[in-house]
Order: structure tokens, then sequence, then C-alpha cells
């Protein structure tokens, strides 16, 4: 694992690259300033977001290791790259909502910042030409997007995630109103915690002034987009 | 429960008006032929619709009941009007696929016909001015719609409802591919299937031609609207 050097690249997504490494095991990811919503419809840059959205990731994981949920995290290389585990994709955006806001407010006509009796957990399918769209745990295995043994862990992690997310946000004096995580299964089938958790993937707002603190800024057209990035980051690294 | 009378008029729906009777337990469901489509978009009539629709869902409701599902049926009073238990309608649309149409087949891009690795259950949010939206168990959890108790005896008598059909209809060569139910509580909490069970709610197609034998023929203007429906009641009551 000593001075991991970049191969060819494997995948450019929106946000972010993967490149092969000399280890079959290993990629690296490499992230982007490239802002993308409504599936790609809006584009445009965030200067320095590929920096925070490395590194507060991989802040995340390592908690969230320590909690007890797998992650593909192996070791940051630098500002904007990342060593982790390789990983194929289960084709599925998992979702969960402790307040109602974006597509989901508009669905159903539940005004934002609504608290919901529980938290939610949805599934999107992975597919950019369908525009990811929403379904559920047996739309999944009628496809054969996952086992149900896959569904299950995955959903245990991703109310694990909210869990400790909530916690943990709470006392930097934010909000976790929803986010996105995606998981991965390694060579031998096990199932971890791979993508990202960021502005980009998050809804944070100020528990006191609600001001949002997210990509939400970008896809409204807000203004002050870095400045949420970097409050993001101040408050959770002190940087 | 002898000559049971109609009151006044409680509700009109697209396809059925429902009368209160002296007893405040029963109310009259009364069967019309008008029929729509796309969220109301599409309006039209289907002769003698009402009259078949009746009479199929106190046909299949009666089975039902005998196979383990308790329904609101109480008495078939003439051709279009059936006396049932009242119930306040559980605001879930409650749909179940074994292959592959409509909706679902646009939505992930999947070939109508193509048989499902198992069959799916699904809800929607009964209302009208929100496109009765898709949801999952846990959007009807975090909006009230209904308990987890409720949304799991309703998920076992949906899978059910599908495995009676689906057996049910093959001996008479007609492949169920899916349906959407509805669920009542009544004033004392208990759960029960109400609504109806019809070529207006069920996607059948005959299993040696594949010929639609549906509402789907009202839907996309493929005539052979009335026969369809008559073809069902002939090889389901030899009418």
């Amino acid at each position: 694992m000593n001075k991991m050097e970049k191969k060819e690249q494997l995948y450019e997504g929106k946000a972010k690259k993967v490149f092969a490494t000399d280890d079959p095991n290993l990629v690296i990811v490499s992230y982007k300033d490239d802002a993308t919503a409504f599936n790609g419809l809006k584009k445009g840059t965030i200067s320095g977001k590929g920096v925070i959205n490395n590194k507060m990731t991989n802040y995340m994981f390592g908690l969230l290791e320590k909690a007890g949920v797998p992650t593909h995290l192996v070791k940051e290389l630098n500002d904007r790259e990342t060593l982790v585990k390789k990983v194929s994709i289960v084709p599925l955006e998992v979702i969960v909502r402790n307040v109602a806001a974006g597509s989901f407010s508009k669905k159903l006509g539940i005004e934002e910042g609504t608290k919901l009796l529980c938290p939610t957990l949805e599934f999107s399918y992975k597919n950019d030409d369908l525009g990811d769209p929403f379904i559920n745990d047996y739309y999944a295995l009628a496809l054969g997007l996952a086992t149900k043994e896959e569904i299950d862990l995955i959903s245990k992690y991703a109310f694990k995630v909210n869990e400790f997310m909530l916690d943990f946000f709470k006392k930097l004096n934010i909000d976790l109103i929803d986010f996105k995580i995606e998981f991965g299964k390694t060579s031998d089938g096990t199932i971890i915690l791979a993508d990202e958790i960021s502005p980009d993937t998050c809804r944070f707002w100020d528990s006191t002034t609600h001001e949002k603190l997210d990509k939400d800024r970008f896809r409204r057209d807000m203004g002050g987009v870095e400045d949420a990035y970097a409050e993001i980051m101040k408050r959770l690294m002190g940087e």
C-alpha cells in the first residue's frame, strides 16, 4: 500500500473519477469540483468542493467504521484523492429522510421542514436513462438488483448511518434533513458503504437559522454555495 | 337485513356510488358504467360494466372469504347494487404485479409481458390532487396513513389474494398480470378487503393469445372493450 500509483481511469462520474491501482482489490477515487443537478440537466462548478467532499467523506466514513458500519475507505492520499476498496456498486440509491424536503415535499404536498413521524428509507434504481426512478424492496428483488439478505443489510446500515449522523450533526448545530448513500460489494460479496457523504449528498440545515448548508444552494441558485460547503467543513473539522 | 333500503348518497367515485342504509354499519355500493383513466383525464362509458363489476367482485370476494381474506361483502341486492360493511378506506392503493406492464414497464424500461423474478407489492397514496403517488411502507408510516401492524396485515392479505387469483384465473386460461385492491377499516378497527376486483382493477391476458381482457382496451383505445369484459364474465361464471 506504500506509494500507491494511479493507473488507468476506470470510470468518470458526475463528481468523481475512479482509477485502477497495482492492487486489483483497490482503486483511487478522485473528487472533482463539477456539480450537476436534476439528473445532469443543470451543470456547474463549486470551487473547492472536491477537496471538501473528499475530506468530509473520509472523516465520516472513519467515524462510521467505528460505529459498526463497514466502508470502502482505506487511506486518504491527498486533498482530492483517496484509496478505497474496489467494489461493484449495488444499483440502488439509498435515501433516508428525517424532515420533508425536495422531491418528497413536492410529490406528497408536504411543506419543506415538516418533521416526519419516523425516518423513512427508500430506494431509487440507479439508472440515468430512466432518471433514477423511485422503487421499493419488491421491485429491487423482482428486477434482480439485490438479494433479500443484501436489502435487509443495506436497510440496517442505512438506519445506523442516520442514527449516528443525526446525533453527530446536532452537536454541530446542524439538522440532518435527509441524505443519499450507496453501497458496494467487494470481490468476496461483502456489502460495504461506498460513494460519499458530503453536502452534495446530504441536506444540512443550521439548527438555529434553518439556513441551507448544502447543494440545494446550487440546485436553487441561492448563492453562497462555496461558503455553505466551507461552513460545514469548519464545523466538522475546525478548518 | 331484510328489505335494506337506500338512504342518502354518501359518496360518488369514478366508478361507484355509496349510499347509507338504516344500519350505520352497512352501506350500499352501486356500480356505474362510467370509466376513467389516467387519473380522470380520459373519460368514457363501458356499457354493462357496472353489472359485470358488481357480480364479478361479489363472486371473487366470496371465494376470497373462504380462502381466509376477510372482505366487506354482505349481500348482492341486484345487478348493480350490493350491501357491504361500512368502512373507512385506508388511503393506500395496494398493487401486486406478476408480469411487467403499464406504468411499471414505462418507468423501468422493461418490456410489457416480461415475467418478474417474484411478485411485487407496492402502495400508492390515494390522493387525486397529487395523482396517487407511488410511496413505500416507510412513507405510509411517516405520513400516518397506516400503522405498522396494518401495513403488515394488508401486505399479507395482498399476497394471499394474488396467490389465490393466479391459480384461479390460470384455470380459466387467463394470466393475472397485476391488480389493484383497497382495504378498509370497520368501526371496530378490523382491516378487510373493500372496493372491487374486476377488469377495471386487474390486468387479465388470455394465456394462449395474450389478448388483453381488461380496462387497457379502454385506456389505449383498442376497441372491443365491452366484449373483453363479457369474455371475462363468461369464463368466470359461465354467463
